[in-house]
């Protein structure tokens, strides 16, 4: 099998043409790298880059990009209306593919050591890489924003993980963590009730006492006359998108609406899908490795 | 995507170690290729060769083995009890992804030229590579085997595609073709009537009116009192596996019967499954490219 993780960082530039090409000119360079998408905001002025890889790889071009950016990017002068704390503001690491958790975890600190050792930027490790339970949530991580952090630092409960233990007054503090792929996952109702896609996206959804992993809502989809449950998958391999799409179908069903189709939106581990099929055909001890493609690179 | 097409050589040598590791090594060794596994028998004095890879790749792999075939298997002293008629005896070529069936008869009339022309050694293009309908079924093409063949090739009908109009005598006859993967499926039923798992057999199959692309057997599961709908999935783009399942759940019911898991015997392409996935959960506008390891090889 391939082994792949995805990285998401964002960058503190989203107006400037030429610093967003150079730093996405890193990762695209840096071979068994490939750059899915890159998407600068300019009232945000933030640009989000997708890439995937191999594992080592993917930390190598990471690291080339934090490096330009902490170079051509100077957060004292920076403005936008995106919460920010760095030059390289964040850098979730995902595994995809081959690679567990507790992989990833390490390749985010090794990554953190780099950045904050050779780039002399702080670090704070959030999500799984969270070095204590208050550093998990990145929003707390990243309260006080860049304007705060001179002073959040000296707060032993941010110390960095890496690096300086005071700000890096040109390109701020960075926090990587490595965290699960996301799946947006929506399932459309035939019918215009705003309120049973309220009353499902409440049942089905972790914080309300549903599946762990789910965050949902219901919304309106004016333009077809039906109204949709729209959720976050945040851990597949926890609450499995079948589960959840019987549970949305039997509510439904209990309202004498129906299913009538579901949405992935954007990029999907393979194997969120394929335990769905394993799922509904009933199979008895599939084994990934059966993927004729997952053969190819392992 | 990652284009790979899938190549199955059959060698007519299952008992000569040192032939055999010599035809795989060229398969070993071809960068960008991915030997899966090979299995010599020594009743049918023959060996099963399976690898995957980037099609070009695979061609040479392919060629390369047939190559050194011919060299070391003399057929004029082979026995054996699988009906063969060259050293190389035939060589399957299946698309697996990205690589459309049309692509995959290019590259076998590619393969088959450079057999042919290079190696000396008639070619019959089989099954989608057929040059004519009576050369579609492998068994037709091998009828008579190598010592019928100096004869059979005289004949029009069977003149060869590509090399000589006669006979190799050390290397035989080699026929070359594309064809779809297929797909080991079955499902398991709780009950020990056999005749229920024949009759659901005979409903699905496309021999006997079922659907045209599934091939399926009712069988005995003696070890755990059960019955089987055993089957050879041959075209999956066109029978679906989730098409045959529900419909194979749908008549075990009327015999007060329930489907209890399925099997997936061997190797599949991914879309076989992505394909059940997106049936199940009603997704609209699914593309394959949403799939993140899809977009790692494009």
């Amino acid at each position: 099998m391939a082994r792949i993780v995805q990285c998401v960082p964002n960058f503190s530039e989203g107006r400037d043409k030429d610093i967003i090409e150079k730093i996405v000119e890193e990762v695209r360079k840096t071979e068994e790298v490939k750059l899915l998408d890159y998407s600068p905001d300019k009232d945000h002025n933030r640009c989000v880059v997708t890439f995937i890889g191999e594992p080592e790889k993917v930390i190598e071009a990471a690291f080339s990009a934090c490096k330009v950016a902490s170079e051509l990017i100077d957060m004292s002068k920076h403005n936008g209306e995106h919460p920010r704390m760095g030059a390289t503001d964040v850098i979730p690491l995902i595994p995809i593919s081959d690679v567990t958790m507790e992989e990833c975890i390490e390749y985010s600190k090794e990554l953190g050591r780099r950045i904050g050792e050779e780039l002399d930027i702080p670090v704070i490790m959030y999500e799984k890489s969270a070095s204590a339970p208050n550093r998990e949530n990145l929003a707390a991580v990243r309260r006080g924003q860049y304007e705060g952090m001179a002073e959040k630092l000296k707060d032993e409960k941010w110390s960095p993980d890496f690096g300086p233990g005071n700000l890096n007054m040109k390109a701020g503090v960075t926090a990587i963590g490595a965290r699960m792929p996301l799946v947006a996952f929506n399932v459309n109702l035939d019918t215009d009730n705003l309120d049973i896609a309220k009353k499902i996206a409440k049942g089905v959804r972790g914080s309300s006492g549903g599946y762990k992993y789910c965050k949902g809502l219901g919304i309106e989809i004016k333009e077809r006359n039906i109204v949709q449950v729209s959720m976050n998958m945040v851990d597949y391999t926890k609450t499995p998108l079948y589960r959840v799409f019987d549970t949305i179908e039997r509510e439904a069903n209990r309202y004498g609406v129906n299913v009538i189709g579901s949405e992935i939106i954007g990029l999907l581990p393979m194997n969120a899908l394929i335990d769905v099929a394993d799922y509904y055909l009933k199979i008895e001890n599939f084994d990934y490795g059966q993927i004729l493609e997952n053969r190819m690179f392992e």
